[in-house]
């Protein structure tokens, strides 16, 4: 049997292939190429062009079975110039590892998957079973990445007990934060359609950057809500304005923005479109233009209640880091959405800072630290 | 001596031309033509690219020379598809000539060359001159147009005491508009620098998007002044907001804007600067972002104020059409803003509808009456 991979190299490898939604790149193919030598039976479950991976050690149907879920794919990086490091270069350096996908969450997938292989390895669980669903569609549409899977797995009668998605969820150091359910998010695309025109006789258009920058500056300046038990306060980013008119001496036709909303249990995503289509409206009314509004809810709200799972995955962060994680809902929407539909789910990874920004890089020691907490995980699990 | 040229023939041998902005397609060779062969001294003038045709009758340093000034290149036509007539076919059709240009400015051209050449061959001003400044560089950058003929004027010791620019200048009717003025233009370039990060975080990333928007909303909703006597108000325009942001999960780093101000005699592209830098430095601190401010000021406001210039057009146009026209500042910017800074100017020319629009068309009627108005305009000059 091959030895158990070293899960900073395995990370390396992974933030070599430029895997940026939905290209896999080849990093499908560096995990297949560890578990399958592990003794896990892999399967590529291809959907919509995106390929995600599923893994199991064990038996189908076992007794217990154990899930860990992660994406592969990474968002952009943006000017490649604007970074001290190439990219995708994966360097070591400063005690870290640098790249896009270092800390979301290349460095995750290949934990998990590390202390997957070293468990089953080292004390291979009589009658259990443990499974990795690895997506390449996670930071896109997420229509075809893990939920597929898991159309796949119930298709094909795969079924995890519990499940641990190894996204970031720590604010500054490891050990400090686990997640229990998470804010909705939807997007909304506003496109405002007025009266083209020479830019010297305004009076005779009607400007629809005029009335979306009145929208857009209304939207973002609202609050939403002050946050709930478990939630933090709802909120809301205009992620792009775009008009794409050459001609200064042209007022354009139409203008476009898209809005982001991170919402806690107090909204959902119909109360949310509601208030949307009112405000847009509102302004469409008071320039005379037509503002469309079409929205796409990625998911709604959830909360796994604390329990048995949670505690397990508590236990086994404070025996490695000393820290007694919180149970939070903060961040951005996770895969999670999907799995909480089909087994009680908790996340656990990672120092989130710098994911998706320039310079992205996750420090080696963590990496390291956070596979042996997977490990204890495997082991507390299976022990109970 | 060859017979003075008919003005819709020329106007018609001008549309033919496809002289798109900065080509010349032969525009200025069928003027060059007709202008020498009626004794005018015609020289080329390059620059950047630019054909220019600077055209005299009569001595360099004459007692009296009149200028007109004019422009052969057009905007692009867009669609052909969209035209009921090709649009460089000069069809004339339901008692119009139809093409680009034949508004915006070529009739406009044919018109003054051909009563100019009526004059000089019919009652030759004794001691007097005058010139041709037509350029192929009005719709573009107009960097090396007007501005090279003037320039190369100034080397080479050429003079007009006075200058008529034959842009279209009547909203409806023929005669009932002439321009001693015109207002300012500036583009202002706006570019907001944050913090990337993702949207689910915006705490910890500085949304460039809702600063700019901020921005732009209070720069648009702004009313700059009311007006003067001889301006109307000046008029902001934020003709484009572009951020190219694909991923909804992403708060950009970096968002842009352009502004236009046609501005009036209250104002200067300095003053003007001044006030969007202080503007932008201020929702820059509330937002914790740089706002970049780049200003290209296309020209400043000007007036000629009314007297014997203005006075000498006016009634050429009343004998003709017994219309008085409306001394006016309307409009876009001409290039009556350089040769102001060479002598008295004003401009008289057709009904401006349908300029830049799809099936531009010019009254065959006009264009025959426009050439009786600049020959009564050179006659009283050179009689006066
Ligand atoms: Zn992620
Ligand atoms: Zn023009």
């Amino acid at each position: 049997m091959s030895p158990s991979p070293d899960p900073v190299a395995l990370t390396q490898a992974l933030v070599r292939c430029a895997s940026v939604t939905p290209r896999d790149a080849g990093a499908l193919g560096v995990l297949e190429e560890a578990l399958s030598a592990a003794g896990f039976a892999c399967e590529r479950v291809e959907r919509g062009g995106v390929g995600n991976l599923f893994a199991r050690w064990g038996e189908r149907g076992a007794v217990r079975t154990f899930g860990f879920n992660g994406h592969v794919d990474v968002v952009p990086p943006g000017d490649a110039a604007d970074w001290s490091r190439p990219p995708f270069s994966g360097e070591i350096a400063e005690g870290a590892l640098w790249g896009r996908g270092a800390v979301d969450m290349k460095s995750g997938v290949a934990a998990f998957a590390a202390a997957a292989i070293r468990f089953v390895t080292e004390t291979p669980p009589g009658g259990g079973a443990v499974i990795l669903a690895i997506t390449g569609d996670e930071e896109g549409d997420a229509v075809d990445g893990t939920r597929a899977l898991l159309d796949w797995m119930d298709r094909e009668g795969e079924r995890m007990d519990v499940c641990l998605v190894g996204e970031p969820t720590c604010p500054e150091t490891l050990g400090e934060m686990m997640k229990i359910g998470r804010r909705g998010s939807l997007n909304a695309f506003l496109t405002v359609t007025g009266v083209q025109g020479h830019s010297a006789y305004p009076d005779r258009a009607r400007n629809p950057v005029h009335a979306l920058v009145r929208l857009a500056d209304r939207l973002a300046a609202h609050r939403l809500d002050e946050g709930t038990a478990h939630f933090d306060p709802s909120t809301l980013a205009v992620v792009t304005v775009d008009t794409g008119n050459p001609a200064t001496n042209v007022i354009p036709e139409r203008a476009r923005a898209t809005v982001n909303i991170r919402f806690n249990d107090l909204h959902s995503g119909a109360s949310l479109t509601g208030w949307l289509e009112a405000e847009a409206a509102a302004v469409g009314a008071e320039f005379g233009v037509h503002v469309d509004v079409s929205v796409k809810v990625s998911g709604e709200a959830f909360l796994t209640p604390p329990g048995a799972l949670s505690d397990l995955v508590a236990g086994a962060v404070e025996a490695e880091t000393g820290l007694r994680p919180v149970l939070s809902t903060t961040g951005g929407t996770s895969d999670a959405r999907f799995v909480k539909d089909h087994c009680p789910v908790v996340e656990f990874g990672l120092v989130g800072r710098g994911m998706h920004a320039v310079d992205e890089r996750v420090a080696v020691e963590d990496v390291v630290r956070l596979t042996a907490i997977y490990g204890r995980v495997l082991e507390r699990y299976f022990a109970g």
